[in-house]
Order: structure tokens, then sequence, then C-alpha cells
């Protein structure tokens, strides 16, 4: 069953009464999973969100309009690479990243330290801030608690990330604890500094760490929840630990964090990955995978995942999924898709794209509304019976090029 | 002044009943100018009529509803490249190049000649044909008179063109001759053979040529006219003869070719091309420019050409030209362009194509218009005034990317 991402959606209606930027309405739950809705001054999200990574201020290749026909709600950019490229003030001279790109929605950006961090050998990382050189010309820069507010301040989000420290998945215990104090002094930091930089109507989420460590993870809670955030969001997952941890922890941690705030992981996942994080309580996620696996060629289907380069693929007439409702499926071919992706076309990657969003939009959306409907235990069975089912793993696909959220290696 | 390149357009329209494919109606003269509609198995096309060239089956990174909103009547597809990647009898198996690419319209294809006549050191010219390996992978193939019609057969082109043989504009007489005697012949092969091969509904071209040799010209463009061709076009032009002798040939020859059908000079050309081919009598163009440069970031405009990358479009909030309705300058800045060119995110290309082709297609629609309207003389009067007060050419482009028609360096 694929489903129409778009059906019901708070943000293409007119018959609710807008709610002021920062209110979560909690609209259903069944075991420690919800459905709610979070308003922004783009418009209210529906969770469970799957949020599409647009790196540069655009989602490669596609439209605004498009993002609307798959059921984007809120996409996310980031700030890392949008500082320097075109840089966080020329966006605010363009009136900011919604007027700049075209996009009535909400944002989301995160506070670009993730990408910092992994700048290996380029920063130097204090108990202020981080020092660093970009990959992009080598120029140097600091980042801090405050830096990061005022560059999405200046990038006009509507949801803004606090600068986090997340050290790798295999850190030395003491990194790891050294990582959540600093991680709660910035928070803390970003909450005094908040109502003078960021607008009223931007809200802030703060960022939980703690790796797998489930003790560290649950005193952080703690304390990020006393802290006047508009959401949290669990950091320092699907950062190198295997697939089953993570599931654990985000089981073990999500239900946890505070009930009446909408609840993020950063940069998850497959669809196994949204099935167990909707099942844990997470609210809002965001990957890029869609993205980045459809313009290598990797499509999403309910039969597991498709390389379109297969030979098999070369005289099919049929559509990646007969049963999809989405603009490629409804259009064109496997046959196409593959002699487009062949020739390089740039057309296959946005075709590709597209499908792969509305796939995974479906998905989530999927969980969304039986959970409205209270029939999410039976819903994420049958959910899980697909995968299960799915063909397995196609061989490996050669290491992407970077472009999304990434920082190639310095 | 920017028209609408879609009002009025008789594919747009259904209060016209439809004629035979071949049918071409006379609409308007002016001097040796014309205003014309002619009629395939896919439509009308209004003439004069500008074709972008989808090369693979696809105008890069455009989908057909795109061609439609800029104004498309007719696209054009590269026979050579087709017939190898993904191969016509694949084409043919996916039901032709109009469902292959979910293109509704009417489609013309050339021979593949003009490429396989490119590819230096790789061809063998004889009487019958011409022996080539391709560019793809070097494997060895034989073009003739027959198989370039039966390729045509299989991608169910609306307008097949006969394979001529075109030699360079610095040809040698007894060369530029014996080319002319060989494409008579060929012209004549292929009529023989053409109720053979192509169906009903498939209209055929002859080509003309003679380089700028008048006299040559005026002989084959007798000899053509004799035969059963529902089209003529005009070949040899544009292929390195300087732009004035071509527009002197242009008028000299257009004129004498039969009124009663369609004329085309293949592969022009650029807005002043454009005005003197439509002036002189030509009806029908294809050219990878407006693509192609889209892609290399060079936009046209009223005040010329426009190079993205240039440092005061950096913080241009206005679009590229105000006036135009196209999609691309009805909802996207100059700022914006520039940022997805400088992070070569495909969005910018797509953008930029729109662009060009609603310019191209505009440009001559607002011939065809005033030609209706008896009013030809004036407007390519301003027209010219506009283009001679135009920003001089910006410095040259590097050589661009092959991909649309041509064939890379052997």
């Amino acid at each position: 069953m694929i489903i129409d991402p778009r059906a019901g959606l708070s943000c293409e209606r007119s018959d609710t009464a807008p709610r002021p930027p920062g209110t979560f309405e909690l609209l259903a739950t069944e075991g420690t999973a919800r459905a709610g809705r979070l308003w922004t001054a783009h418009g209210p999200i529906d969770t469970p969100c799957f949020m599409p990574v647009g790196t540069y201020g655009a989602v490669k290749g596609l439209v605004p309009d498009e993002l609307v026909a798959v059921g984007s709600q809120v996409i996310l950019g980031n700030s890392y690479h949008l500082a320097h490229r075109p840089g966080a003030a020329l966006v605010r001279e363009l009136g900011g990243l919604h007027a700049m790109m075209g996009w009535s929605r909400a944002i989301l950006t995160d506070s670009g330290g993730y990408q910092v961090f992994s700048l290996r050998g380029l920063q130097r990382i204090d108990d202020d801030g981080v020092d660093y050189r970009t990959h992009f010309d080598g120029s140097a820069h600091r980042m801090t608690p405050k830096s990061v507010l005022e560059t999405q301040a200046a990038l006009g989000s509507d949801i803004c990330m606090v600068l986090d420290h997340c050290p790798p998945a295999d850190a030395p215990a003491l990194e790891l604890r050294r990582a959540v104090d600093r991680t709660t002094r910035w928070a803390e930091l970003a909450s005094e500094l908040r109502p003078t930089i960021l607008a009223p109507t931007q809200l802030c989420f703060g960022i939980v760490q703690g790796a797998t460590d489930l003790e560290l993870r649950r005193a952080h809670i703690e304390t990020m929840a006393a802290l006047p955030f508009d959401g949290l969001a669990l950091g320092g997952l699907s950062v190198g630990e295997p697939p089953a941890q993570m599931h654990a922890t985000m089981h073990a941690i999500a239900p946890l964090m505070p009930a009446t705030k909408p609840r993020y992981v950063m940069g998850i996942g497959t669809p196994i990955d949204l099935l167990e994080a909707v099942a844990a309580g997470v609210d809002m996620f965001d990957c890029v995978m869609p993205t980045r696996n459809a313009r290598n060629g990797q499509l999403f289907t309910r039969a597991g995942k498709l390389n379109i380069r297969r030979a098999e693929n070369k005289s099919d007439r049929g559509p990646i999924d007969p049963e999809c409702g989405c603009p490629t499926c409804t259009r064109f071919s496997r046959a196409y898709l593959r002699h487009l992706h062949a020739q390089d076309d740039p057309l296959f990657g946005r075709l590709a794209t597209l499908h792969n969003l509305f796939f995974f939009h479906a998905w989530v959306a999927r969980m969304r509304q039986a959970l409205v409907a209270g029939t999410f235990a039976a819903e994420i069975a049958r959910m899980s019976a697909e995968l299960a089912s799915a063909a397995p793993e196609p061989a490996p696909q050669p290491t992407p090029p970077s472009g999304e959220g990434d920082v190639p290696p310095a």
C-alpha cells in the first residue's frame, strides 16, 4: 500500500485556525508513539514528519512546487554550507532563505557544528567554540553558540538548532562526557542569547548527546528539558554505531524526552530506522538518503531498493512501482529512467528524487494516519512484514559524491 | 516586448479541424516571409517555428509539461545518438519516442548523417552510404539512405529527414558538387523506399546542399523540388561560413524553394539568424544554442546575453528580465540563479533552459504574430533595433561540453 503523502496535510488545509509558532499539539498516542502538529511562522507541520535535505537552499534539481507535490512540509538547510555559499549576510539581503528559494513552507536549519567537527585536521575545538578552515577555500573562521544563532537568524529559519558537540560513536567515555558537558554549557548560553538574536517567531531546539550510553543520555535529557527550548533533538545517533544499537537507544531514551515538545532525531534514516523511531516516540527526522541515493540510481520501492542500472530494467515499460502515485511513476517507465541515467541526463536525478521523496513521505504519512486512526500497532506490523519480505539489499553502491550535508574529506 | 509564446498556438486550441499529416497551410505572407501551419500525426505546428533539441529523447533536464509551458510545439531528436543509445529497436519496443519520453506533440528527427560525417577518422563514405565506428564504443556500423529511414520509422518521428552529404564550408568545388550529386541520388532512393519503410502518417523532408554556391543551390532546389517530399530543408549552412554569407545565401535561395511546402534551415541559430531566416521565407529552425548555452550560464535577454556568473548578479533580487513571463523569471532571482550555478545544482540548468527556450519561442512567435497581423516589416525593424542596441557580446564562454547533437572529437 502506498498512500498519498499529501492527503489531509494541515499545511494544505484552511480549516485549522493558525496557532502561535512553537505550539505543539499532541493529536494521538499509541504506546510510546505519537502524532502531533507543530506550528511555525511558515505553517503547521504534521508529525511524525520526514524532512528532505536542501543543503544549499535547494533540494537538488527540484523547484518548491515539486516538493509540495510529493508532500514535503518542511525542508532542512545546512548552515555551514549556506554560511559560506552564498553567505548568511547575502541570504539575509535576499530576504532570507524562504524568499531566496521561493519556498513558503517551514525550514529547519542545523547549526553547522556537525559539518565543522567533521573537518578533520582543519578544526580545533575549545570550551567556547571551534576554530576551523573551510573545505571551500581554506579560509579561517570561528563558530560559537552565538555565531550559529546569528547565522540562522540571518537565514530566517523557522526552526534553529543550537551548537552541540557530537563526538564519533567510538569516542572514549571521558571524551563523551566532556562533549555532553560542553553541549550543556553551549545550550545554556544559547538559551540566554536567543531572545536577543532570533526573532520571536523563530523556534529553537536543544540537542541531547551521550551516544549509546543510556545513563549519560538520561541525565542529559533532564538537564536539557529544564531549558526553554521549543523542542529537543537526539544528536549523535547514526554516527557509526550498529543500527540495532541505535534503535535500542531510541526506544530507551525517546520516551524520556518531554512529551509536550517535539522530538527530533537528526540524520536518520532508512525506512526501518523511521519505523523504529516513530514507534519509540520520535516526531521528526531528516536524512540525505532519498535524495542522494536517487541521484546514484537507487530507488526505494515496497519490494526493496531498485538499482535502475540493472539490465532487467532496460526494456521495462512499467513504472518503478505500479501502485505508486508519484509524479515519476505516473508518467515514466523504468526503461526511460534507465536510459536517462545512462546518458547522465539531469532529468534522471530529478525524477528519481521525486519518487524517493514521495516514498519516504508516504512511508511516514502511513504511520501518522494509523496513529490518528488508532491502528498503529497493526500498521507497523504490516510495514515490518513488508520490509522483511522485500528483496535483499543489492550490491553496495559506489561511494556517492558529496554535496548534501556532508563535507568532503579534508 | 516579450510576448507569450503560447498565446494562440494551434496545438493548444480545439477550434481548428485537424488536417491530414503533411498538410501545409500558408496563412499569411509579407514580402518573402510567411506564416503557416504544418499538420503532423501529433498535431499542428505554427510556423515560423523554433524546435528545441532533445538529443537523447529529452530536452536535458526538462519534462514534457515544461516544454509545453514555454511554447514548444515540436522537438528534435538525434537519430545517430538514439540509434545507439538506447537503440532504435528498443525505442520501437517502448512504443516509439513519443511514448518513451511522454511527449504528445510533434517530433522531427535528423538522419544522423551530419553526426556520422563529423566522426573524422572513424568514417568512410562511398556512393551507397557510409561505414563508421561510433564515438560510444568504437563498434562498426553502416548508414545508408535506407537505414536512416528504418531508424526513423522505429523512432516513430513525425518528420523524418533523408540522408544527405554535408561537406565542410571550405570544401573544394569538386567535392561540393560530388556531395550534391550524392545527396540527390540518396534522395531519389529515399523517395522510392519511403512508402515501404515509413508509416503513411510520417512526413519526409528532402535536403538541399550546395554550401554558399548559389548556382549549385538553385540547381539542387529544382532537382529536389521534383521529388515527392513533404518539405525541403537547407543543409550545409552554419557549418563554418561567416554569418553574413549565411544570411545572404538564405535570402537568395529560400524564396526559390517551393512556396507550398515548409522550408527548414537546419542547425540555426542566433536571434539575428532567426530574424534573417524568417525574413528570407524560412519556416522552421533548430539549434542547441538556447539549451546548451543555458547550462553554461548564458541567458538570453532583450539587453543581450547575460553571463549569470558575473559579480553584479550576486545580490540582484530581480529576475533575469522583469518583463519576461517565463517560469524562471516569474519565480526566481538572478542572485539565486547565480548561487545555484556556482553550486553546480542541476536546478540551474533546468531554470536557465526554460528561460532561454521561452526567449527563443517568444522571439519567433513575435514574428509569426506580426506576419498574421500584417505588420512584419515594422516588427522586424524594431527587433533589429533591439538587437543592435543590446550590450555587446560578453567574453567568449569556455568550450561547452558535448551532448546535444554533436559528437565529441574522435
